[in-house]
């Protein structure tokens, strides 16, 4: 089947592919072309990490906070299709084809088409039919499943490419909600705010942005890859249980974390790094402990995460300050963030720790860092016991924006055919 | 120095050594002879776990409840001596001198000299004078710092020795709690329970037996020995830290344990095994969860803890019942209950999930072991992913009674010179 490529209406998709190639006639009404790259995402505050009220709508039981990473180096990109000629609804993660009615994905879908039933009213004219099956093909350029929120990314860019698709536009954290809990933070850039919401119906359980990534320009972040294994326990079903076994993941949510957010908050308005680190590393530590207390308990630390996280209270406590401030999801890599200034510094340090196995031409990645010259007593303060190959790489990255439209049509991962591109 | 060595009084002691030997005239007027096995000991509800609200007394912010274990397999054995000649107070833990003059350690020899003061009254007759110096010895069979309970055992046997050495009896727990928390517990055979207590000077601090170790015999105990590393945090530091930066902690103490206190005392009563072992399991889990929300956190459980628990999980799920519960205190050694059937199915599970790199001699200690010949569908369902080496020993053990005199005079680790037998 080919189709003739339709651009769907958006401004900033001045770019986007118009290959006129053979059609079948009228069968297909309408194609289009929606790419969108889209963020990684991190808990500084918990959410998944809270456990929902309510499974089906995946309302949290507590509010959360995150940092949207920045695309150049941690992204979703993903195209969505739709044509009269497909038969079904077809799913493609990263080159292989998966389920595509797996009820999250038909919720965002469902919910995309209701809005743009609604925005459309008796048009007509509108040149794709909402009963159109559809074809999604998504690709991470980072680990999936390895608690580097790949399904936040990945259903936020869904929401992305679908309401391109559908000409939809507004606020779509609810949607997004749909697919995975945290994809509604992931609709933003810079630091987000998951509200938990109070409305039976999740209304009000959306994303809002408390400032743009351009807010703290100094904060950096590296990301520590410590294993690309998929993680034992996904962090959906871990966090059901976590909500019906584990007594102090409720008090948690109820009397520790509404605090801990107006903390949060404020640290981020005054760009205080001192009480932002700490507050983050606490933040994650207790989700973990949530997890522990969780029946069965669930692990996502391992013992080079608990390395990383000696590594970085010796750091700080040779400095005399927190200059280094961890947080985990739901894996043991390690994002850490810190100012810019200390970037080069923690890096040889983390090299020292974790020397790399091969030659370490791949060991660091992402935005350039310096070399730096380690004084002789922090290396013998900071560097202890060493193990040689325990971290896959250094992923250098920033705060970055929300969902894009991608400006060059070679990454579109469909074909006109509608097929994955085999050399996406 | 030579001693002429002196039996202290107790009727159980019949068989202390009476050596004579020259003594120095009138310099040594006493010299003990006191030598105490004691025992391991593990957590149910945990008690170090839940820290202290008062550091210099020790005492705990939540009650809690252990299961002696047998010494039999698990002990340590203390000889403690006097003399006139004695210049210092002197200590050997192990054939290592180390520092007499901690002030756990002072604490423990003044509130039994005190004891024994109130106890004497006037009589100046009695034998030994309580401004004479102390040479004690102590040594564990078992791993010393690793979770195993050692400086319980070691404060218990202490106070024990100490107690005999000065002619006191009585409630002793109070004392023992004065070195180390825990020892309270070990002065105690069976299940026993700490009680928190009201009072602020400590003196409802104290230990109470819950149940003999007679009555449960068919309860077994699997210890796992997966490391003799001594654990990066000791308890008591780790656990000062957690009282004053782990806000679940205090929900724990004040909320979830008086609760869970309550409900596993009756499961002991009546013993259910399953409702035992379910809650032994996630109370472990949830003392590890306050110390991972401790800040810094501190970890006791490392990979192979990690896989043991899961371990253990999978062999419930199996059997669709709690057929083993493990429990693990302040580090990665689990200790594991179950029924006496089920002992020979689950070393073979142990040993098969955790091959041993020798040729297995020594991997099976304490009590007899049958073999077991395990269905093909439970290692297919439960031996997932061997890790060979993870695991040094196995130790087959149960509960078993408190303090005990030595027997045999050829066990004492003090000479008639009041130093360390070369081969104790």
């Amino acid at each position: 089947m080919l189709c003739h490529a339709v651009l769907m209406g958006s401004k900033q998709c001045h770019a986007m592919p118009r290959q006129a190639v053979p059609c079948h006639a009228r069968q297909c009404r309408a194609m289009h072309g929606g790419t969108v790259p889209c963020q990684a995402l991190l808990y500084l505050s918990t959410s998944l990490a809270g456990g929902k009220r309510d499974t089906d709508l995946i309302l949290p039981i507590n509010s959360s906070l995150s940092v949207t990473l920045h695309q150049d180096q941690l992204r979703t990109t993903t195209t969505a299709a739709a044509c009269r000629d497909f038969t079904e609804d077809r799913l493609w993660l990263n080159g292989e084809e998966v389920d595509a009615g797996q009820p999250r994905l038909q919720a965002c879908l469902r919910e995309v088409r209701r809005l743009a039933r609604k925005r459309r009213g008796d048009d007509a004219a509108a040149p794709l039919s909402l009963s159109y099956k559809v074809h999604v093909a998504s690709e991470n350029n980072f680990p999936t499943a390895a608690g580097l929120a790949s399904s936040a990314a990945g259903y936020a860019c869904l929401v992305s490419a679908l309401a391109r698709l559908y000409g939809v536009e507004g606020e779509l954290s609810e949607v997004a909600r749909r697919g995975s809990g945290s994809a509604c933070r992931s609709m933003l850039g810079g630091f987000v705010q998951w509200h938990r919401g109070e409305r039976p119906d999740g209304k009000d359980s959306v994303a809002q942005q408390l400032a743009p990534e351009t807010h703290w320009p100094e904060l950096s972040v590296l990301v520590l890859v410590v294993s690309g294994e998929k993680k034992a326990v996904g962090s959906t079903a871990g966090m059901q249980t976590s909500v019906d076994t584990s007594p102090l993941l409720k008090y948690r949510a109820e009397m520790v974390v509404p605090e801990r957010m107006t903390r949060m908050a404020r640290c981020i308005q005054d760009r205080d790094f001192e009480a932002f680190g700490q507050l983050t590393m606490q933040d994650s530590n207790q989700f973990h402990a949530t997890c522990l207390d969780t029946f069965p308990p669930i692990f996502y630390l391992n013992d080079i995460s608990q390395r990383i996280i000696a590594l970085a209270h010796r750091f700080n406590a040779h400095h005399g300050r927190t200059k280094v401030a961890y947080t985990f999801d739901a894996g043991p890599n390690a994002v850490i963030f810190m100012l810019e200034d200390t970037v080069d510094e923690f890096v040889e340090v983390v090299r020292r720790s974790f020397p790399p196995n091969s030659n370490g031409d791949q060991f660091l990645r992402g935005r350039p860092v310096g070399t730096a010259v380690l004084p002789e007593e922090l290396v013998s303060a900071v560097v202890v016991d060493p193990v040689p190959g325990a971290i896959r790489y250094i992923l250098h990255t920033k705060p970055g924006p929300g969902p894009q439209l991608l400006d060059d049509p070679s990454q579109h991962l469909l074909g006109p055919d509608g097929l994955p591109c085999r050399s996406a």
